[in-house]
C-alpha cells in the first residue's frame, strides 16, 4: 500500500512518456495535503549577464523524468516518509523585478505557513530574498549554508538594491540569518576588490573559497559545517555555477575552477540530520545547455535536498 | 464565463511557467468530458533512420505554451465551440513495437468510442495505421489527406510488415480506406523504383508529387482535394517531413525540396467544411532540433487541425 | 581620397580579425561628427517568452563584420554620402525596465538632436517607444512602417503598460504617429481575440497580414505603402520575427507562416525615397541561433535600412 | 544481375550502420572500372571567413547514407547507366594551399584522362581551379553553369591570387573557359564596388543576380541557359551559399536572400541533355550545421549532378 | 616492412580525409586474417530513455581519426604486434528487438570461432548479452569487468525480459558468467530500491559502487579487480554513462557524481595481463554530443581496450 | 583618479552591452603607453584536424566581458600596477602561412622592442614559434613552460616544417630557448612513436606526463618546476588542449585525460615570480564551443597570466 504521492512508473509510462512535473509526482495545489513540495520560480529578471533562467524550471522538470524513487547512495526513499507533491510555479511578473519578489514572497509565506517545507527550483539566485523572508517570518532567524561561485552580498548593482547579486546582504541587513550560522562554500573568480569575499566574513560568516576545496572530499569540511549550523532551522541555497562550468555549463555567469559534482553532493548529503527547513538550486539557464545536461544535474541535487528533509522533517 | 476547458492564460502564468501540458489546457483522461483532445503517442521503433520521435509530444507541448486560443488568420476560436483538453500520452511498449501498436489501437478505440475526435502528436508514423485502424472501426472507410516527403506505401521493410514505411499499405490491404477519396500530397526524393508513387496511383489514390507544388499558392490544389474526400469521413495525417528540412529540421528522414509552411497551412485549412474526424501531426525529433523551432511547427499545425475539426463537429 | 568613416577592409585585416564594431566602422561618440550611426540596445527586460535579446547587439556586431560597403542590388554606396559609425551602446539598467526606457530616450533624444539619424541593433522591440518619443519631440507626428508577426499593440501584459508587446499602442495614445502613415505588414499567428489586428485598424493603420503576402513579390504592395506614408518623416521598426522562423531563428516569440526575407529586402528597398529618419532591427536573441545566422541578417537589414537613409538625407 | 557498382540497400543494411562512402557505394580507385564517381577536397586553405570546409567531404557523405538510388522527380536510374564508384578524397597539403592546387589538379587530371566524369565534394571554392584546369587539357574550352552568391573572380584577395574569391578570374585569364558559355546564378549581397558583378559580363558571361530569380520558377530561365551553353562539353559549380542560408546553414559566407533550393534542383535538372562532364557541390562548412542538414543537401544535389551526366555520357 | 594491417598515416592523408573506418584502418571481413577487430552494433531498441545509440558506432569511427597507433602512455603498438582491421557493422533489425539480439549473437558466434577477438562499438548495452551468449559458447564461463552507471540487472523493463537494463541478469540466469569473477563499477543514482545494486553481490558480483571511486585514483582498486578476475577469460564492458556526465554527455540514460576519464583509463589499463577475449564500449547516443566528444572518448577507451588484448593474444 | 587603463565597469555598462576588447579594456595601439597587453592572432592555416581557432580571439574577448579587474585567488590587481590596454589583431594573411608566421614576427618584435609584455590570444599553435623568434631577439634565450597534450616537436607535418605540430622542435634547432630551463606540462594520447615525447628529453626538457598529474594538486610539481625555469626570461605558453576535453571542448584536437582547469590554475599561478616576458593561450576554436565555455576559460587563463607578469615587471 502506497498512502503517499508517488512519483509515475517508468514500468507504467515509458520516461519519455507522460507530463513532466517533477519527477512525474502528482500536481497538488493543496498545501495541507504536503509536508513537503516541488515549486518552480521561472525569474530571471535579476540577472547581470547572460539570461535564460526562467525557462529553469520547466527544463529541470523535464530532465527530472530519469529520476526514480529511492536513493541508492544514501538509502533514503523520501516518499515513503513524506507527502511530497509537485505544487507547480510561482507567477512572477514578467516586467517587473520588484512585484515579483512581493509575489514570490506571498507565495512562500503560504508555502511555509501550511508547515511544507519547499525544495525550488529557480529561477536566478535573486529569487532567495522573498524566500528567506518568507522562512524568517515561520522559523525565525536560519541557518544557511551557501553553495555559489559568488558571493551575492553586493550592496548594489547597477545602482539596485534587488539583483542576483544582492540577496545575502539584504538578508543580513533584514536580520533573517544567524551570522553564526552561515557557510559560503565555492565562492571564486575575478571581482572588484577583497571586499566581495571579506564582507561576509565580518558578519561572522565562514568562508570557503574554491580553492580550500580542490582535489580532495568535503567529508571533512562537512562535519566542521554541520557543527556550525546546526541548533536551528538551516535553509540550503544552490548555486548551480557554485560547480565547474565542466558539470554545469547552462547558466548565466560561468566561473572557472569549480566545484566537482560529487563535492556539490557530499555537501548536501553533509547536513543529514540537520533541520533543514527548505532548499533551493537556482541559476539554471537552459538556452546554454540545450541537451539539459545541467537541468538533469539540477533535479538530482534538487532531489538529494528533498532526501536530506525527509530525515528530519 | 466559460463552459468550456481553457488554456491558461498568458496573464495568468507568464508562457514560460506552469505544466507543459498542449497549449497549457487541462490534462483530462475522462473522455465523456470531451469532444476533442489533444494526446501524444511517445513512439519512434518504427523509424528506419535517425530516432527521437519518442520525445516529440513532450517538446511539442513545451513549445505550444506560445499559442493564445484565437486563431487570427482564420477567426475560428475552437475552445468557445468544443470541449477540448490534453488527454495525455499512450503508454507504449519502449522494447517492442508490435505490441506498442495493439496499445495505440486500443487507446484510439476508447477515444473514437467516446467520440472525441483526437489530434495526435507523434511519434513516428507507424503510429497512423492502429489510428486508422481504431477510427475505422467506429467510423467506417476513411478519406484521407496524406502529407509527406514519403509515400509510405513499402510493402515491407527490412522484411518487417510493420515500419514507419509501410502504414498506408498496411491500411490499404485491411481495407481501412476509401482509396478514391486518398491524396497524399509533397512526395519526392530518391528511391528505390517508380513503383513508389505509382502504387498509391494504382489503388486509386490522387498523389501531388511537392514538384507541383513548387512556387505557387496551394489554395487551387485543395479546391479539388476538398472535392475529392468530402462525402465521408477524412482522416488527416500530417508527417512533418512533408515540409522543406528549412522549415522542419527536427525530423528524422529529410527531404529536401519540400513544401513551404504557407502551403502547409493551406493544406489544412483548406479542409475546412470537411467531416475531420481526426487528425495527427507526426514525426518530430527533438533531439535534431534542439531549440524547438520543429515542435513549435508542428504545435501549430495541431491547433489548425483543432480548429478545422471545430467547424465540423 | 576618403573623407568619410569606412569600414575596415577585408584586404587590411581578415574579416575574422580585428574589433567586432557594426561592420568594422570606427567607434564614435562625438555625434556632430555623424549624420547617422548605428546603435545598440541591448535590452530583454520586455520579453514575455524567451530572453536573450540583450545580447542582440553584440552578436549583430560579431556577424556584420561579412559586411562589405557597397551595395550590389541596389548599387547604394552609403559612406560615401554620410558620416556613419558606431556609436556604440545604451547602458539600459538590467534589473528595471521603465528606468531603461527613461535611459533610452534620453540617448534618442541626444542622437536625434544631433540631426544624426539612427540605425537601431535591438533589443527587444519595448525599445521602440522610447526611440519613436525621442523622434517625435525631434520630427514631430512620425510615419511608421512597422513589420512584424505580432501587432504589438496592446493594453496590457501581465498587467503592465510597458512590454515588448505594447509599444504601439503606447504611441498612439502619446500621440507621436500620423495614424494615416501607419503601416503593419507581416502579422500573423494566434491572439487573444480579433481586437488584437483590428485595434490598428481602427486607428487608421493600414494591416497586412502575412497570409497576403504568401507567394509573390511585395513590390506592388510597397508601391502603396510608400504613397500612404510619404510626406513626412518616416520611421521603419523592423522586428526579425516577422520574417518566417526558417529564415529567423534566433528570437524570442516564434510565428510560422511568415515573410521571406526576398520580401523582407523589398520592403526597406521599397521605401526609397521617403525620408527616413531612423530605424532599427530588434528581438534578434542569440542564444536561439548559436552560429549566428539570425544576426547576420539582422547586420544586412540594418545596413539596407542605412541604405535608404543615405539617399534622402 | 546488376552489373554495375550498386548503393547499398536499406534492406541489406540498415542506413544507420555500414561505412559512410558516397550514398554507401563501393569504394573504387583504379578508374579504368568507372564512367563517373564521387570524389572528395577536404580543403579549407582558399576561405576568407569561416573555415570548416575541409569537413565537408566525411560529412556529405555520412548524410549521404539516406540516399536511394532512383530519382523520383526525373525518373532517372543513374546506377543502371554507368558505372560509378566512391573515388575517396584527395590528399590536400592542409599547410600550403599553392602544393594543394598542384595535388589536385594532378588527381583530376588523372581522372579526366580515364574519361571518368567526376561529380566532387568540397572543399572551398578554390578547388575549382585546379579542376578546371584539368577538365580544359582533356575537353578544351569549357562551358560552365556557377550557381554562387559570390562571382568570385577578384583578382587578388589579402594580396593573394590563389583564394576562394578568385577562381573563374584565373580561369579566363588562363583560357580554361568559353565566356560565351558561362553563366553566373544567384549573385548578390555586399560588394567593394560595383565592378564585381560587371567583370564577368565584360567578358561575355551570363549574370542572373539573385534578385532575378526570386518568386518564380527558374524553368523559363534554364531553358535560356541550356541553349546558351550547349554546343560544348559544360562544367557545372555549384557553390551551396548560391542557396538561402534558410536552407543551407553551413557554409562560411553566408548571404541572405538567396536561391531556394526548388530552385536549386531546377536548375541542375535544367541541364539535361547538355554535355556535362563533371559537378562540383562546394563550401559545405559542417562545424556550422552540427545536424548535417546542409551536408544532405548537398548529397542530393551531387546525385542530382550524376543524374544529369548519366543521360548524356 | 609491415606485415600487419595499419591505420592509415595523416602523412598520407589528413586526418580530416579519407573514409572513416575506425582509425582509418583497413575494412576485412575475412576472419581468418585477423587476430582481433573493431566491429560495430548499431542498435538503439533495448533502450529505456534516450535514443540515438544506433548511430554511435559511424560517429566513434569519424572521430577515431583523429587516433595514431602508438599508446604513449603504456608504450604499448597492438598493430606491431596483431592483425586488426575494422570488421564492419552488425546488420541489426531497425523494427524487432529480439530478431536483432539473434542475428548480433550469430555474427559474434562467427568471429570468437575464428579465435578473432573483438572490441564492440555499440550500440547500446542490450548487445552485451548475445555478446556474451557467443563468447561463453567459445571460451565457457566468463569473468567480467563491468563499468556502469548502472547494475543493469533487472529481472524486466517494461515486462520485457530483454531491454538494455536486464542483460546481466540474463546472463547469469543462462549461466555464461563465473560470478565469482565479475566486477562491478561506477554504479550509482536512483533506483526502484536497494535490491537493484545487492541482486549482483547475492550472486557473488564484487559491486563498486561510484561513491567508493570519488577523489582518488583507482590502481588499488585495480589490483584487486585483476587478482579476482584473472584465472580464466575475461571480457570488459564498458557502458559511456559509467563516466561523468562532463566528460561523456552524449548518451541516453546520463547520471551524475561518476568517474573520471582517468579513473576510466586506470581500470582498463589496469587489466594489463588479464587474459582478454573482447570488450566494448556501449550507449554513445551522437544525437546529444553534436561535435563528437564522447564519440572520441569511445573511440579512444576501444584503443585503450585494444592495447590490453594486444598483450595476452 | 585612475593613472592606468581600467577594464569598463558593469556598473556603468551592462556586461552584455558595450564592444567587446579584451576585458572591456581601452584598445591601444601606442605601444609607449602600456607596460603589458592582449593581442589576438587570428590564424588557423597550421591546424592538422578541425580549424577554426581563427574564430579564437574575437570570441575570447566576447566571453572576457564577465571578467572584473581584481583576482579573488591571489589578491593580485594588475590594472593598479601596469598600464595595460587590447592591442588588437595581428592582420595574418589567411591563404599562406609562411606570410603569415613573418607578419607575426614582425608584429612581436615590435611589441617586444617597446618593452611591452605580450598576453597574446591564439590562434593555432604555429604562432608560438614566431613570437618565440621576437621574444628571443628581445630577451635571448628563454626559458618555456609549455602546458599542452602534444609535444609538438614533430620534425615535419605533411612534409612541412611549419605547422601546429613543430613549433618547439624549431625553435630548439634555432637557439631560441633553453633546454635546461624548459617544461614541458599534460603530454599525453596516441603518437607515431616513443620519439614523441622522448625527443624533449634528450634536449634537455622536463616533460611531465599527464598521467603524474592524475588525482592531486600540482603545487609540489610547480614548485620544483619553477626552481628549474628561474633565473632568466621564461615565456609560458598555454594550448588549451592541455586541459581535459570536459573543460575545454572547443578546440581542434582532443585528447582525453588531460589535467583539470584547477590544475592549469595552479600552473600559471605557481609561477609567482618567475620573470615571465610574455604568454599565451591557444588553439581556442569557437565552431566546436557555440556557448563559449572553453572561450571563457581561456580567457580567464590569460587573464591569470596578466596577474603573474605584473608582480614582476
Amino acid at each position: 500500500m502506497q498512502p503517499f504521492p508517488q512519483p509515475l512508473s517508468g514500468n507504467d509510462m515509458p520516461r519519455f512518456g507522460g507530463l513532466a512535473s517533477m519527477m512525474r509526482l502528482p500536481v497538488e495545489t493543496d498545501l495541507t495535503k504536503l509536508d513537503a513540495c516541488f515549486v518552480g520560480v521561472p525569474l530571471d529578471l535579476g540577472t547581470s549577464n547572460r539570461t535564460g533562467t526562467r525557462a529553469g524550471p520547466r527544463q529541470i522538470r523535464s530532465e527530472s523524468v530519469m529520476l526514480r524513487p529511492y536513493n541508492m547512495a544514501t538509502r533514503i526513499a523520501p516518499f515513503e516518509r513524506m507527502r511530497v507533491a509537485d505544487y507547480g510555479d510561482i507567477a512572477i511578473n514578467p516586467y517587473n523585478l520588484l512585484d515579483s519578489i512581493e509575489r514570490i514572497e506571498a507565495a512562500f509565506a503560504r508555502i511555509a505557513a501550511a508547515d511544507c517545507r519547499p525544495v525550488t527550483l529557480g529561477g536566478d539566485h535573486t529569487i532567495v530574498l522573498p524566500i528567506l523572508r518568507a522562512m524568517h517570518k515561520r522559523y525565525g532567524k536560519l541557518g544557511l549554508v551557501h553553495v555559489d561561485a559568488h558571493a551575492d552580498v553586493n550592496d548594489t548593482m547597477f545602482g539596485e538594491k534587488i539583483a542576483h547579486g544582492t540577496p545575502f546582504r539584504r538578508a543580513v541587513e533584514e536580520g533573517l540569518l544567524d551570522c553564526s550560522r552561515v557557510v559560503q562554500i565555492g565562492l571564486r573568480g575575478t571581482g572588484y576588490s577583497a571586499d566581495e569575499f571579506d564582507w561576509g566574513r565580518a558578519q561572522g560568516f565562514q568562508v570557503i573559497p574554491a580553492e580550500e576545496c580542490w582535489h580532495h572530499s568535503l567529508q571533512p569540511l562537512m562535519r566542521d559545517v554541520k557543527a556550525r549550523v546546526q541548533g536551528g532551522p538551516v535553509y540550503l541555497s544552490f548555486d548551480i555555477d557554485g560547480l565547474d562550468p565542466a558539470y554545469a555549463p547552462g547558466t548565466g555567469t560561468l566561473e572557472i575552477g569549480g566545484l566537482t559534482v560529487p563535492q556539490g553532493l557530499e555537501i548536501i548529503r553533509g547536513l543529514a540530520g540537520v533541520d533543514l527547513i527548505g532548499g533551493d538550486v537556482v541559476e539554471v539557464s537552459p538556452p546554454f545547455d540545450p541537451f539539459g545536461a545541467t537541468a538533469l544535474l539540477a533535479a538530482n541535487l534538487a532531489f538529494e535536498i528533498l532526501c536530506i528533509i525527509s530525515q528530519t522533517k
